[in-house]
């Protein structure tokens, strides 16, 4: 696999993309983006799971359920979610304009996403005619490329795409991804929005089965807010066009295509922790010993979500204490006595006892808590599942942020 | 019920209380509190679920197991847990020095709860000395319950104590309580202990059935940050000095009894929200149309967690789409198209619809969110089951207290 490459999401063949201001936001940065293949494509998604799902998820979801698409337009500064029956016709007109614009015979082709504050109608007046002047300048390319990943930013203060390829059955495959935070991010798609293409040829079923599997051990396994929004969206664009002899199931090939996925989601869930709101430092919490990887990410998540620990890390303050307490308030199955934490590699807490290191922490300890990146094992020593989250320090300046982020 | 009487903890019949510095705090603020009963007294306790229990928690489960228990020994400064075995025998001694202080036979007569840093051994040269020297101190009145009071204190601002009187078959009936909190304040006992004495007559099955029932709509019902103590007790003596008929079960004196009790328990309750760390206002979530009591919880618990809606709260924000936001992604029953959210009674979004308030939220709004206590309604629409739930917004003081307690 192939890191290096300066762009992302033109550099599979056959795809062209674009990003402008179409008048969303107040502060005229830019909020319409565009991707397209120039031929059809197997599509999948992954979406929310709140049960309050915004209308362009809901349309998203019926559009992508054949395994098709070609297109994706995405609008940043309002979400389009609890906006009732004309949310869902307003997300079905992006569609549909996009189709027309883009001379595509049907709006099912095209799928929809948006991002911003809950509860407002979209400006259709500024969307519709933004898509229809978008769409001439689709291209190819850095800056093309990046227009679209600025365009589907909020609160985020940096771009974030990701490039891989990797050889399948002697044809290179390029993979681009682009994708946006930065609050209201949570397992399961918080608030973030994720667009991949690629020139694999790939049936829809196993594209489907390799973003599933690619998300649960990235996007879904980390945390800034413990909220989960109501517009999270991964969707990926297959069109074919690298010419490998295509997937159609499980095997060699499907594995590493699953790897280089999983890999490039790794790479953007990391930039999306990182540029979390107000974020500072982060936590890598290994959790292991556990009786099932579903307990493993109950710890995990109790962890990376628990305020004290996140102000604990905040503060560099080597409290292991509250690590103990955020791993006993999880709803997995935990027994004091075989407990055990390591913080940096140090053993602070062993089968239910304190050590030494744990009784009276070093400056060592504090100086580990104090690094860019800290290290937290958990060995719940009951079973052999594990799992790794991402988790980010709690801030003044996320409350800033999201003390004053509508009015 | 009478709710103006000055002083708590030993108003009741046949109560003495004490407390002073024995020297854990580095700040020298009061951390050791001692509550007597002259007489035996039925007791209940109720605990932590946390599966990271405190030592003291493990030892006073085992001391009220038979629901009889006589005094109750409480440290602040450290909380003995996260402690191994030897916190299991500081705890015990605890028990041991106070029964032998106060001339008790058995060591289970005593409960012992402590509250303070996580994984530090207790001092027990300054503790043990303390408790011998408290015991000679122990007094009624004012002095002697404010004393008390204090010293289970840790990042609280201000004391918190209830008082409630009763007549219950022609006898009055007083009950005490005094409480403490702040931070790690979760359903399901959070870092908060309260100790309640009592003058009725009870037995100790009804004492615990009252005890569960006042402390599941109330202490269970707030959240401070989500996060769920090793600590949390909830502990009441009863020594029957009151002589009224000893209530033995079910029954109108019963329900009046848990009415009393619950009252005194929601007076302790918000004050202990009111001095969450950095509070500055609180928010009353009241969950209807569930279809059941536990989803009706499990949407205020997601509300009031929210760290999105606490921020907005914060800001006096309007942003009602947050709180449809946290609804959603609770594990409850809840569709969309049911629905309905208002804030200080206004109506923003009815069956999944937003409504004019809620497209375009007036200054009214805005003003509303800015109150000390901002009432906001969920109704789910689909059954009959509700609940109410207290929560308080996130700040930076919050921030600032959690990011540097033990360093």
């Amino acid at each position: 696999m192939d890191r290096t490459s300066p762009t992302s999401i033109t550099r599979p063949i056959g795809f062209r993309a674009a990003g402008s201001t179409c008048g969303i936001k107040p502060s005229g940065k830019p909020d319409l983006a565009l991707i397209v293949s120039d031929t059809p494509c197997t599509a999948a998604g992954v979406f929310t799971t709140n049960k309050v799902k915004g209308a362009p998820v809901l349309v998203s979801q019926k559009h992508v359920r054949n395994g098709k698409a070609r297109a994706i337009v995405c609008n940043s500064g309002t979400s389009n979610v609890a906006t009732g029956e004309q949310g869902l016709r307003d997300a079905e007109a992006m569609c549909q304009t996009t189709a027309a614009a883009l001379g595509l015979r049907y709006p099912s082709e095209v799928l929809v996403a948006s991002t911003g504050v809950i509860g407002h109608r979209l400006p259709m007046d500024k969307v519709l005619p933004g898509i229809e002047q978008l769409a001439p300048t689709l291209a190819q390319g850095k800056k093309a490329d990046n227009a679209a990943a600025d365009a589907i930013l909020t609160t985020d203060l940096v771009r974030k795409t990701a490039l891989r390829t990797v050889t399948l059955g002697g044809k290179t495959i390029t993979l681009g991804g682009i994708c946006k935070g930065s609050g209201m991010i949570a397992p399961n798609m918080a608030t973030m929005l994720a667009f991949i293409t690629t020139d694999v040829a790939i049936d829809s079923k196993p594209l489907k089965l390799a973003l599933r599997a690619a998300t649960s051990e990235t996007f879904n396994r980390l945390s800034v807010d413990s909220d989960k929004s109501t517009s999270d969206s991964v969707m990926v664009l297959a069109n074919g066009q690298a010419k490998n002899r295509a997937i159609t199931g499980p095997g060699r090939v499907f594995d590493r295509f699953v790897e280089t996925l999983t890999d490039l989601c790794r790479d953007l869930s990391e930039q999306l922790i990182w540029d979390g709101e107000g974020v500072t430092r982060i936590m890598r919490v290994r959790v292991s010993g556990a009786a099932s990887v579903k307990d493993a990410d109950r710890v995990g998540r109790s962890v990376v979500d628990s305020p004290l620990v996140k102000t604990a890390l905040h503060g560099a303050d080597p409290n292991w204490g509250r690590i103990a307490m955020a791993a006993g308030k999880s709803d997995a199955k935990l027994k004091k006595d075989t407990l055990s934490i390591r913080i940096a590699g140090m053993s602070i807490y062993e089968h239910g006892q304190p050590t030494k290191l744990g009784l009276k922490p070093p400056a060592k300890l504090a100086k580990a808590m104090a690094a860019k990146e800290v290290q937290i094992e958990v060995d719940l020593g009951l079973g052999k599942a594990s799992a790794e989250w991402l988790g980010c320090d709690l801030t003044r300046e996320y409350i800033h942020i999201n003390a004053d982020y509508t009015t």
